[in-house]
């Protein structure tokens, strides 16, 4: 698939879209997700043009893919959801609804989760 | 949190309970989770002793958080279930239910694996 560079993300990453940024640095961004789904939902995406984690993880060097990990990390640890936990969710192609064509992980915190049956599909 | 080396993984690691390993390099094993929640359920985790997302995210080297990103996008490939789609899941602490103290990332495929709301704890 190509790269759209008119994706929502493409046009945060070009300032033509504001967000609420929390951690930035050379090859990440990470700010609010608009439509917030649970009391903390953050966005972690990489700057470089990747559609999909398969992409990425097929073509991102070691420093770009450092970089994402330790931004999720580094948010987590900011925004005080480390002892009461958080989720880390990245969905790839149509099983997983992937919605914007710009690799991104989701972090979910501030609330109980609910079960891994149901990050996969099932019922509780 | 100290590391506990006789979480269930460790024991994996060590070669004292089997797995069906999927992929193994210097840094990373990959295999079938046993209680598996959709059709591809396998587990990803590092080779170094990490508790959590948050501890592996601070401690760990760019070389193994490399690995374990190119793992996950190579097992999704391998199983193939990057053009069906994949999501990818960790669970850090008690908000996320997180059940073994040793860093793990699942990845779900091979069927429709439900919408964003619910990976955040919320209804369909």
């Amino acid at each position: 698939m190509a790269y759209d560079d008119e994706n929502v993300f493409a046009r945060i990453l070009r300032g033509e879209i504001p967000a609420e940024k929390v951690y930035e640095d050379e090859h990440v961004l990470a700010f609010n997700d608009i439509a917030h789904l649970a009391p903390v939902h953050v966005l972690v995406i990489p700057k470089g043009q990747y559609v999909s984690c398969d992409d990425f993880t097929a073509n991102a060097s070691d420093a770009e893919m450092a970089a994402l990990m330790r931004a999720v990390g580094k948010v987590a640890r900011d925004l005080g959801v480390v002892d009461s936990g958080y989720r880390m969710v990245s969905n790839t192609g149509p099983d997983a609804g992937q919605e914007v064509p710009h690799f991104h992980i989701h972090i979910f915190g501030g609330r109980r989760l609910g079960g891994l049956r149901r990050q996969a599909g099932g019922g509780e």
